[in-house]
């Protein structure tokens, strides 16, 4: 079988569980599912396939890695042609506090990092999660890669001006919690079960400054070590489960 | 200059405060120090180095690019043979709860996530990090670069058996907690103030039977989403997180 390189603009879903899930989901711009096998758990994929006319073409494993980027593929991949990124609005039209935090991205540039957010984003309950059209990481195979699924559960929104957002997301009742090395307030001292925009800076610069200005309040991870700084990804993960975990504790009491 | 790529089985370490702690803290195995900087932070670094009577080697920016693997290496590298491990019986040694926990990584494979995982425990106050003879990541110039520094602030040590090394932790005084999806405890209701260490399995495997046989406890990180998993060095980062916070809870008590 003839190999077709993957050409940009193009984004490659693979594994039986993310695949499953985009056609469950009703993803949108997805052209064609290619699978390498024809046991019960391929099948079904073909069927979801075929439910929504999207062609199903019976491919190797070679070329679904090729096209994947890795070997990880469980025989399974779906082209999309773009990743079907949320919209703002959608998301501001649901309940306050039904599934929180928002998580807002302020120019994360590695797509390691981007990707391990959003997977962290979905194992401890966020949202959404918001990242700015320029200057940032966009979602692409090598993120929806090390997500390992996420990318396909968490809506993801692109806006031009993340300040802007935060103002917007301010008005609808929403508060701006930004994590800052040099925050006023250790991360487990602020109240994060109300309405939460958790807003997380770049890998280098952290939050820029009229993001910040923005911010209610800024909080900071505590530290124990001779270290002055946090892995991004790490930081956003703990400020995630430090809601999470407030939340639970919160329902917990009568 | 002529170029000398690195060799399999070197290391460097580069960046001044990695260096000058590393010459510092007596690491033997040194080979040697490059310089591209003549200022008073260099020269500090190049009298540690003359004082070891370790040779100090002026170079230029670009070199240490190609030998550190990256651009952020202050014009300071300095190459050993092995990665200086630490002697488990030595942080034995020293008292209970000074710093605590020590982490124990149950087979992690990916450089990466080590890499992560010593940056987060050295950030959040780990006493030691404890990896497996084989089946583990092992420190190499990868694993240094993503720790960021941590490589030279956190012992890291060896060790054969890590059922065994369990085994007498715990007769030394320390609990074990093992990290598992499907432990019995959320992770903020176990008790994490007592002397501990803290069991990180494989990524895909998790905690070996084993070596789970001696954990005191399983902790699961609670989740509120549709992923059955986190990224193990993120899952560390939680717990470690966990640990220091109830610590400073603890301290700010009567």
């Amino acid at each position: 079988m003839k190999k077709t390189p993957p050409s940009e603009g193009e984004i490659w879903i693979s594994g039986i569980n993310p695949v499953r899930e985009a056609l469950l989901g009703g993803a949108t711009g997805v052209s064609e599912v290619l699978l390498s096998r024809s046991d019960p758990r391929g099948q079904e994929i073909a069927e979801l396939a075929a439910k929504r006319s999207i062609p199903v073409i019976q491919s190797d494993r070679e070329q679904l890695s090729g096209l994947a980027g890795h070997s990880h593929h469980q025989g399974v991949a779906l082209r999309m042609s773009e990743f079907p990124y949320a919209d703002l609005d959608g998301l501001l039209d649901s309940p306050l506090s039904e599934r929180e935090p928002l998580v807002i991205l302020d120019s994360i540039q590695d797509p390691r990092n981007l990707g391990a957010i959003l997977r962290s984003a979905c194992f401890l309950g966020a949202k959404a999660v918001v990242i700015p059209e320029d200057r940032s990481a966009r979602v692409s195979a090598a993120v929806i890669k090390v997500a390992a699924g996420a990318a396909v559960y968490v809506p993801i929104a692109k806006v031009t001006n993340v300040a802007r957002t935060l103002l917007r997301l301010k008005s609808a009742g929403y508060w701006a919690a930004g994590l800052d090395i040099r925050g006023d307030l250790p991360l487990f001292e602020a109240d994060l079960t109300v309405p939460l925009c958790l807003v997380i800076g770049n890998e280098q610069k952290g939050i820029r400054p009229l993001v910040r200005k923005e911010c209610d309040l800024l909080v900071r991870i505590p530290s124990a070590g001779p270290l002055d700084s946090l892995n991004a990804a790490s930081a956003a993960t703990i400020a995630l489960y430090e809601v999470l975990r407030q939340r639970l504790n919160l329902e917990r009491r009568p």
